[in-house]
């Protein structure tokens, strides 16, 4: 089985890029190499950075995913600085920022950057949804006790499953398991 | 009149530079080039990593900014990321996140980084104070609406003359003209 190294500290992308992968006979090891990431609205353009950054260092096929909610009554915050926010002023903060709020649209995206030298390849996924009322289940990791995609009623932390198979993540890494699958 | 580039899209910013030089008699001429930033913690690395990118630009001495507000119970948020946050859930939110919160610290920090293609110099300044329960006064700009800086009653917003006696930004920008002064 082919194995690509996925440069992320977070074990639960992990996770989910092995499961996905399995489907396609894909193997993914981790790498917590700490790539610089830069400022920017622009996930894609974000991972592409960190992708060219670890593979200048790493030296093997590499992917990097970014991923952030962009909530629209907050103006796309907390967008790329997702990661941040969740570390300080965590899901209560978001859930006082949306108190009394009517709009709670949202969507989850997420870029995937493949790097092995010769090219930085790019796949994007995106899922809409509500930001919920509460924090509710226990699954999942980041915004996912608070999102709940559109046509379903759980959050993404009260049904992993359903995440795994629509998630903004899932569909970034599907892509690119498509197409290195048949490369 | 020596005059050193500041490379900054913040006229607020330029304009407390040219007011504190004067003083040593050095002036400033701003340049927008618009540096990639990192996502980082540290304000100095971030800043410094501007500088040298604005340097290989335009090739001149200069001098780059960083500044953020660092409020103790939503810990240490916004932090480096003070501007995003400004333009998407703005002061508002901030209140909002401060609403009921009973420890009100909050520290403005600056980083001021000195490049000359020879060297990368940093120079830093902070100021402890508190935020205010209510946006107070219109002069200044990011954070100043709500900020009140240890020992005084007003928010920097209120009294721009005692900003640019105490503030972060001032400190730094004092502590880079005497250098530069003597050097």
């Amino acid at each position: 089985m082919d194995k690509i190294v996925f440069v992320t500290t977070n074990k639960g992308k992990m996770w989910e890029a092995v499961a996905i992968g399995k489907q396609y006979g894909i193997g993914f090891t981790q790498d917590e190499y700490d790539a610089a990431e830069m400022q920017s609205n622009d996930l894609e353009k974000i991972a592409a950075k960190c992708a060219a950054d670890a593979h200048a260092h790493i030296k093997k096929p590499l992917i990097v995913e970014d991923s952030g909610v962009f909530v629209e009554a907050l103006g796309g915050f907390p967008g790329p600085y997702s990661a941040y926010v969740i570390k300080t002023i965590e899901i209560e903060g978001i859930l006082k920022l949306m108190d009394g709020v009517g709009n709670r649209r949202a969507v989850m995206r997420s870029a995937l950057v493949f790097a092995d030298g010769k090219r930085l390849k790019t796949f994007a996924g995106e899922v809409r949804g509500v930001i919920a009322d509460n924090r509710r289940g226990v699954g999942g990791f980041g915004y996912d006790p608070i999102f709940i995609p559109n046509g379903w009623k759980k959050t993404f932390s009260e049904d992993t499953d359903y995440k795994l198979r629509v998630s903004h993540r899932a569909q970034s890494i599907r892509k690119f398991c498509e197409w290195y699958a048949k490369r």
